[in-house]
């Protein structure tokens, strides 16, 4: 873990600029919209170390897999998260010299992340080859409020002599990216136009034929005086931009507001792209900085109202939880059906697709509990609409019936290339089955069940029933040759979560399927036939779960991990040389495959989602086992191990994973942020606050509060919806305080005692 | 598997030209010295199915990895076996017409490869688009005498018109492989020259920096008068030809000899090798095209002599033994050590590297009993020269000691870039153990072992000593996350033939040591001291060998391939829908991964290497249960069941077994002919006959013959070199005759009874 930012409260600063943590600030200082986003690029450039990145969403490229070795059943196609056009770009000649942090003397430099209002701001003051001196400031946003929108406000003060400088704002579409598998380009120009000051660049992505038009339109001011100029423009292949040559004097201030727009073919008609960019960028301009910005930071503050989490006592603790909630907040906003929760969100291009079991297994329970629950019946609907895709997916594999949904997507179809991750990694299906579960159980919307939930349920317990072999030797049903979500093993026998998930699934559903039979006879009629259902298949799911194999070991009395894990050298991790960490950067693949050290939660992730099922000296006892042989290399680790912690009562140990897993990236603990952050993960640090040290659960229908509190912290507070009511929540040392902010009564169940909390009233306890 | 090539005593023959079959003709046909190889490629060009192939052994080029997803150990390049400039090009133009087979009507072709005098043979008649009939013949052979020499005789006779034919013959460096990972090209030109009837290529590859320079002269008849002509020289880039423009009335015959010459820097001084080129041209020149050919077939002959096997009544078993043992000669002839076995020899690009498992496994066998001695001596020196690489690879993946020998390689260092294979199939490096008892067991040269083998014997040893690890659980020595022979399983645990390959690899070493301590004490201090091996390490040793943990299947009372194979469905092959296979080709990689289908003798290939160890009934219990659930994808899997059939006295199936390694290729058995043959499985074919009918088999410094004959066959003779003598075996139905044909007296054992044979002369059992 490597600290170099600043802690506060509402932001994240950046004191020191240093080249060597410039691909991480980039990360780290991203901002996003839902819509758009895009990596902390600076706007005059840069030729040091830099990794730039501007994403839209939903718009992706297939680009052609690229393996060693071909194994059958690959899919053909990787869908990219595509680096598109570059808006943000304003060149600065003083004189003849190109303004570039890298070729210059830099000094007062500051970046600061401001999370309150949702703006990039940065400042330094550059001394130029031949002595010249100017300081620099800029604020950029992308608005939530009008998400086409980004602007920035741009200036340059003059220290020290008389001279020139030229401005060069730019749209430029000749971008790559840099996970190219063979150093193709994307993107094709389809047309640009320069008039007056404004201008407009709309490109197309190959193959997959998505347009995206970008408006630009700026002014500029002399100190606090709007400046007539003269532009001159320059048009490239796949660039348009402007030149304006002014003269600065010492002390002189001189400011440009660059307004963009940008409009994709995911919305617009491409006949109208570029008219529909204009009337949008238009509005945005007539706006104007200010109240642009105001509007935006409004919005903001109306976010932070619901879905902020307070710490007081712990500064880094409570920088680091507002950084995932912003950061959450960037990349998803639930107003666009069509998305998913990338795994970088907007932050970088790697790994590519939108969906993962990240956002069934930790996004949508930040979702549920943060906002209205149609966000996450949103989420669910859309691995509804990918159904036939995964059924597909299943067939391409070889199976007969059922589905499996994609490891990777953009579109419900597979993406992902390592026969061990996409063949095997079949846990995927639990989660999203699970994901089900959670909701309904959050949310009491059995509807979903009838409507949705039924037909996924049953074509992934169908898959579950053809993956599943009987074993005449064990006198059980096995699942051979997986990956569990400890991915620090590949193709295991009877790996116990995955095999547990299975079983559950199948449990679930025939639960699910009862329930319905007795409580709307004709509807679980209608599901019956819609589905073709058998009775042979229902029976034989039966079967499966009264004779499924779980692996044990008696000794320490636990769940095993997977067939043959004590033949492992059993070492644990605080007895392995610290330079042999991250073991991932460190040991040879084969030598991690071997080795008893685990990745991330396997057997404790099943234990936290069906935690409603097993005692706590059960999980104590997989705790106390695994977690001394877990690595926490994969960021949805540490937040798993939060929780379960915060359950048994292991404070200190519930804080110090919390910390490890809200300061992933401010912190880089596992030296990767430089590719982006670590957003899907962001969901789990909120859970490790408000299921861990909150102890929030609902079940049959009850909420259910169980708080603690890490020696560290004075108090912390967060809300929750549920149900249509904001509760608010604020635990001190042995005092809690729950406030109804709805007009209704509610119920709640805290450390085992029922509460009524009547309309805009509170509690203490 | 799809016959379509004529049967014969001495030639594979193809008839009837179909484009869909070329590429596996292609293969079939080639040519090769042991120097150099091609592919039948024609020499006037040909624009339909076709991979182009000319190969120099042991120039290589090292190709940058191409993977989808990187892991810690993977080798940086992969060297690629490198097509080369294509010599044997003779464009051909009737009138303004481009001769070229797939845009004109044929007839009357014919391809031969005769196996007896070693050249390859065509002929046929075209019919051009204006009617104009032409014969071509073309025969072409690559010196077996003077290695660097190939010559064409290329014909062309004017069936039925009076016109212009235009000759040009040429050399072409501007080729490519079809496996480069990124597109590339990988030689550059360095010079040409054009003097007279002579012309000269030097290219360079990439990298690597080997000189490749190719020269070329021909004469031409017009029938049986030699042609004074006008040549014109064409240049390109890494191109240099000729152009002879003639007129041919109807019924003349032209002929053009090409005679080409082939030297690398890797013989030769760069800054000569244009005027060593030019030497070795003219020589051959002047002896010209029959002579060559001449002495060429002779020196076949004389191979024939000593390598023949002679199958009667069974034409297609004899076509084929008798083209495996011509592509083991063609592919390599012991006389350069720095050379080996490539997978493809000179037939095809596909796999790269030179030297795989294969060579110890399989190649040496052959070499052993079909050449003298020290060529089976160099391949061992081979590997001892790489024991540094090979410890820097165990170093790289993380060994504290010990050598780990590459999956690939042309040099020593690893090529190959799939984990579960690269990293994880270490049983090769038993075979590399195994080769040295072999060849001391069949040599009676102990001294190899004190000189060489020793060195090998202990870093084997030391690197299994650290790979195992002791499992608590089991209160044994266990082997985690390896492949075994069987590649259709990955990442398993205990793989009986690795566990039983590593301990036997430390039980054999110790008793060279201890023998040695005995015999030669002196010897043995200074080995001790040279190796630094330390007692403790030889206690370790024979603690593993004591504990070492072998899975085993008490119902069927087998080895078992791995822990959990019995938890796999059990299906038999002969169960499958035959429009399953093969597998490889029809079934994802997991589904392959998880069904108990087995790639190649995996338990069977451990006891046929250790087959003095194991009784026959145990080998007949596990031939039973494994052969049924054997798809024999491998070409390294048929020749191994084949024997152990003979062995296990069941004939019809050792014969059945016989038949797919022999006819692999010439029917195409597994579909991939066409990438190239399977070179290093022909050595196991010739082993099925030996080593199977012939039960060949040497136990202390005794040669035991145990023969037994297909129904089908009347007689099968083969010859053994054995410790300098030449054994000449012929089997009839209960009937040997086995002649010495050395002045000593041998002892050979034959059904268990000892016989003695003086000097030239025979014995009849």
């Amino acid at each position: 873990m490597k600290r170099y930012l600043g802690l506060d409260q509402w932001n994240i600063i950046e004191n020191d600029f240093k080249d060597e943590n410039n691909k991480v600030s980039e990360s780290i200082f991203s901002l996003g919209n839902g819509y758009m986003g895009q990596r902390a690029n600076f706007e005059e450039g840069y030729s040091g170390s830099s990794l730039q990145g501007t994403y839209m969403a939903g718009i992706y490229y297939p680009d052609k897999t690229r393996v060693g070795w071909w194994k059958n059943g690959y899919p053909e196609y990787f869908a990219k998260v595509l680096n598109s056009t570059n808006w943000i770009g304003i060149d600065i000649y003083i004189g003849d010299e190109k303004l570039d942090i890298s070729k210059c003397d830099v000094s007062e430099f500051s970046r600061i992340l401001n999370m309150k209002e949702g703006f990039l701001y940065r400042t330094f003051i550059a001394r130029l080859k031949d002595g010249n001196e100017i300081k620099i400031e800029a604020k950029r946003f992308l608005s939530i409020v009008d998400k086409e929108i980004g602007a920035i406000e741009y200036s340059i003060t003059n220290l020290n002599f008389n001279g020139d400088i030229t401005i060069s704002p730019y749209l430029d579409g000749d971008i790559k990216n840099e996970d190219s598998n063979y150093d193709e380009k994307f993107w094709d120009e389809i047309s640009k136009l320069s008039e007056d000051k404004n201008s407009y660049l709309t490109m197309k992505t190959k193959k997959s034929n998505f347009y995206l038009c970008s408006g630009m339109k700026y002014d500029i001011f002399k100190d606090d005086t709007k400046v007539k100029f003269n532009a001159q423009v320059n048009e490239k292949e796949k660039f348009i931009g402007n030149t304006i040559r002014l003269n600065l004097n010492k002390n002189e201030k001189v400011t440009i507001f660059k307004y963009v727009a940008n409009v994709t073919s995911r919305d617009v008609n491409i006949d109208d792209i570029q008219s529909v960019t204009k009337n949008i960028l238009n509005r945005a301009y007539d706006k104007g900085f200010y109240k642009l910005l105001e509007e935006h930071a409004k919005a903001w503050d109306k976010k932070w109202k619901e879905s902020d989490i307070i710490i007081t006592g712990d500064l880094a603790a409570q920088q680091a939880i507002r950084f995932n909630i912003f950061q959450l907040n960037q990349t998803y906003t639930g107003e666009d059906d069509r998305l998913n929760i990338g795994p970088k969100g907007f932050t970088g291009e790697k790994y590519g697709g939108s969906t993962y079991w990240d956002t069934e297994a930790y996004c949508i329970p930040f979702y549920l509990s943060t906002a209205n629950q149609k966000i996450s019946k949103n989420l669910l609907i859309y691995r509804y609409k990918q159904l036939e895709k995964a059924k597909e997916n299943a067939k391409k594999l070889g199976y007969k019936k059922g589905a499996l949904y994609p490891m990777v997507t953009m579109n419900g179809e597979e993406c992902h290339n390592e026969w061990e991750i996409t063949f095997e990694e079949i846990h995927r299906n639990g989660a999203i089955a699970y994901a089900i579960y959670n909701y309904v159980n959050y949310t009491g919307d059995k509807d979903y069940l009838t409507e949705y939930g039924l037909d996924v349920l049953v074509e992934i317990s169908r898959f579950w029933e053809e993956r599943v072999n009987y074993s005449d030797a064990k006198g059980k049903y096995v699942i051979l040759g997986v990956t569990g979500p400890n991915e620090y093993e590949n193709n295991v026998n009877n790996n116990w979560y995955t095999n547990r998930i299975a079983a559950w699934t199948m449990e679930y559903t025939l639960e699910v399927l009862l329930k319905l039979k007795d409580e709307a006879p004709q509807k679980y009629n209608d599901c019956i036939k819609k589905l073709k259902l058998k009775e042979c298949e229902v029976n034989k799911w039966k079967d499966i779960i009264k004779n499924m194999y779980y692996p044990m070991d008696e000794k320490f009395n636990i769940f095993l991990q997977q067939d043959g894990y004590m033949d492992k050298e059993q070492i644990l991790v605080k007895d392995l040389p610290k330079e042999n960490l991250p073991l991932g950067k460190h040991w040879s693949w084969d030598r991690i495959l071997r080795s008893c050290f685990i990745k991330q939660a396997d057997v404790l992730q099943g234990l936290y989602f069906l935690g409603h099922l097993y005692d706590d000296n059960t999980i104590r006892r997989n705790y106390e086992f695994y977690e001394p042989r877990t690595v926490h290399e994969s960021s949805l680790s540490p937040c798993i191990h939060s929780i379960l912690a915060s359950r048994l009562g292991m404070n200190y140990k519930a804080y110090e994973m919390y910390l490890q897993t809200s300061r992933l990236d401010i912190d880089n603990y596992n030296d990767d942020t430089e590719d982006g952050c670590h957003i899907t993960s962001m969901a789990g640090t909120w859970m490790s606050i408000v299921e861990g040290f909150g102890g929030l659960k609902v079940k049959n229908d009850v909420l259910t509060l169980n708080p603690s509190i890490p020696e560290k912290w004075e108090t912390f507070s967060f809300n929750i919806m549920y149900r249509g009511f904001l509760l608010k929540i604020r635990v001190e040392k042995n005092h809690v305080k729950i406030s109804n902010d709805s007009d209704k009564e509610i119920q709640v169940v805290v450390k085992d005692n029922l509460y009524t909390i009547l309309g805009k009233k509170a509690i203490e306890i």
